[in-house]
């Protein structure tokens, strides 16, 4: 399985909370080994959910014992509403009966919600513990897995409660993204493309040539993951606890979140990485009306995307909107907001994001209302 | 009611998240102007207890709005047991209904149990939100506020869940302390005299001779609380996370947290600082035992102590305590456990404490065996 020849490792630097991300295939199965090389000794508690479970536990369990590392796994139902704070407490409770001390780890194995939940469990128990990712969805390999961003959702909005928790040591096996429904590989290929529109315009363009040999596997997309694991690698590494300048990450978030919000968090009609491409073409399209870029260039953001299968418009995604004040309100709940100004992350162009916090909200309403109505 | 004359500030160094302990009296009067000063815009969450409350609340309120602070109280029940997940999801919803920024802060208006809850909403709202104390009771003034550690019991053990989050300001009115129970200010006391017994040798010989005017208030209670603060300070700024030498502030509290769970957190018996008082004699008699120190230390430790006022046998706690070897499973689920190694806080004498990380299990069992029986 493993083709060390395929292999790339991505080295998050944050001082004494440095680690590093490996890409490339046959990593779940190295798992065990991987992991007693660098931490002789420690026990793990895996938590997973029921779909990942069936397609790779038996595997990531199977290498841990192979190398000797006592492993405790706990199976939570899939799906974003798992973020949520009964199962944080049934998280604890589990790492806790495992009788698991500081220097053990909480590991992830699936997507952005085991991820983000296990982090911030790993984040809270004995007030931090180790914590490790296997990270089997695109968006959670080139995404949540990299910056230490934990969380769960609140009533209030999404991702409102959580901690900054580095990983120890991120593993993401490209062969299991072979698993995954297109639909989920499409939503982690938005934050891909994300990186090259924030500040990378040469990415943006090689994708919009090699986006066929991304989907199909092999160099093409251990290039692609590594690109956007060090893209977001320099962004945390710049501002850890997002201060300044890691904001740019939220390019397309801010419509993305309220989009998700407006449609009830309900993955049938939208997930979050379709809510990030319509947000990242809106970003750009709004930029463009405030002068500050070129329409060409939100056209040909919204022809990329669309052509690999993504939703760009929101009368793409299934169903009834709320009105726009609705719209509005989950903007202005989400967390870049300060103090009643509108932060957004806008555009000058392709690879030239910036954070502008000084947006008019009546602009922003205007704008939705002729989109939507287009 | 501001006597600028009997004012100290410590100031607790940790780089970016330094920030300053203001101890005297009037303080809760003074705390909207003493916020507006270094926080202009802030808004608040105050979370309190019902005791607190109705001595309190309305003094504090009324300070923040003379100087134009919004504030949102939160009124909880009084006592450890609000220490759990329910609670603190119950706070967490209060500061996002008060649609509170990361700029803004929770103000904690109580004691421990009251700092730790809300420090710990603080930390993790918007992954980490503006943070002030006002503690209200002797432990909480020289030992939780200090130091940043936050957090919530589990059924597993005390304080297991939690996060390190450093808040921006202590406010210690020192008039608060008239108002509590003496009982509760001899269970702070015991934190004050464990920074004479940990490295400050000179503090405990003054605190013999003086701790009846520490009692009854003015400057000496000021000297006495400052230095309690600095000490800590001290031990947190040379090590923030309990990697290592902060673990010196653990004296006595393996022990004393076997006995709190022993007693079922059930302060009618046993409250945190008598806990302490017990561990600090156990831990200076098991210490002489181990031919580490001499036996008069740990006299002259009890005498003090008891002469305070404070419990110091096991025998002093009501009620029946459970077998030995249910202590020892405490003892091992404290938090100060690393791979099964138990580690203590043991003395070389008065002022010379020192963490042993390689105590064994069975010579703990017989001196606490024996110890009960006498």
């Amino acid at each position: 399985m493993t083709q060390n020849s395929l292999r790339e490792t991505v080295r998050v630097d944050l001082g004494d909370r440095s680690y590093d991300i490996v890409i490339g295939p046959g990593l779940i199965a190295e798992a065990g080994a991987q992991i007693a090389a660098r931490e002789p000794g420690i026990r793990c508690a895996v938590v997973t959910d029921r779909n990942v479970a069936a397609a790779h536990l038996d595997a990531l369990l199977g290498s841990l014992a192979a190398s000797g590392i006592e492993a405790a796994p706990l199976v939570l139902e899939p799906g974003e509403k798992t973020k949520r704070f009964d199962e944080l407490v049934h998280v604890c409770d589990h790492v806790l009966g495992a009788r698991l001390e500081r220097g053990d780890a909480v590991l992830a194995l699936g997507g952005g919600v085991i991820g983000d939940l296990s982090g911030f469990a790993a984040g809270i128990v004995r007030r931090g513990m180790g914590f490790i990712q296997v990270p089997t969805s695109l968006l959670a390999q080139v995404d949540s897995s990299v910056g230490g961003k934990t969380g769960i959702n609140s009533s209030h909005g999404k991702n409102l409660i959580g901690v900054f928790h580095q990983p120890d040591l991120v593993l993401a096996d490209t062969d299991v993204l072979d698993t995954l429904p297109i639909r989920e590989f499409r939503a982690g290929y938005a934050e891909v493309a994300k990186y090259g529109l924030i500040d990378r315009p040469e990415f943006f363009a090689w994708l919009e040539k090699n986006w066929r040999d991304v989907f199909s596997g092999g160099e093409a997309r251990i290039r692609a993951i590594a690109t956007g694991c060090q893209a977001k690698a320099d962004a945390v590494a710049a501002d850890e606890r997002e201060h300044g300048s890691r904001a740019l990450l939220n390019l397309g978030h801010t419509f993305g979140h309220a989009l998700e919000a407006a449609t009830d968090y309900d993955g049938r009609r939208l997930v979050h990485g379709e809510g990030v491409a319509i947000g990242m073409v809106l970003a750009h399209e709004f930029s463009a009306r405030m002068n500050l870029a070129s329409p060409d260039d939100a056209r040909r953001v919204g022809h990329h995307l669309r052509e690999v299968g993504l939703p760009t418009v929101m009368s793409d995604i299934e169903g009834e909107l709320p009105p726009t004040d609705i719209l509005m309100k989950h903007i202005a709940q989400d967390k870049k907001v300060r103090r009643g100004a509108l932060t957004f992350v806008l555009t000058r162009g392709i690879g030239q994001s910036f954070v502008a916090d000084d947006v008019p909200a009546d602009e922003v309403f205007r704008f939705l209302e002729e989109k939507r109505a287009s």
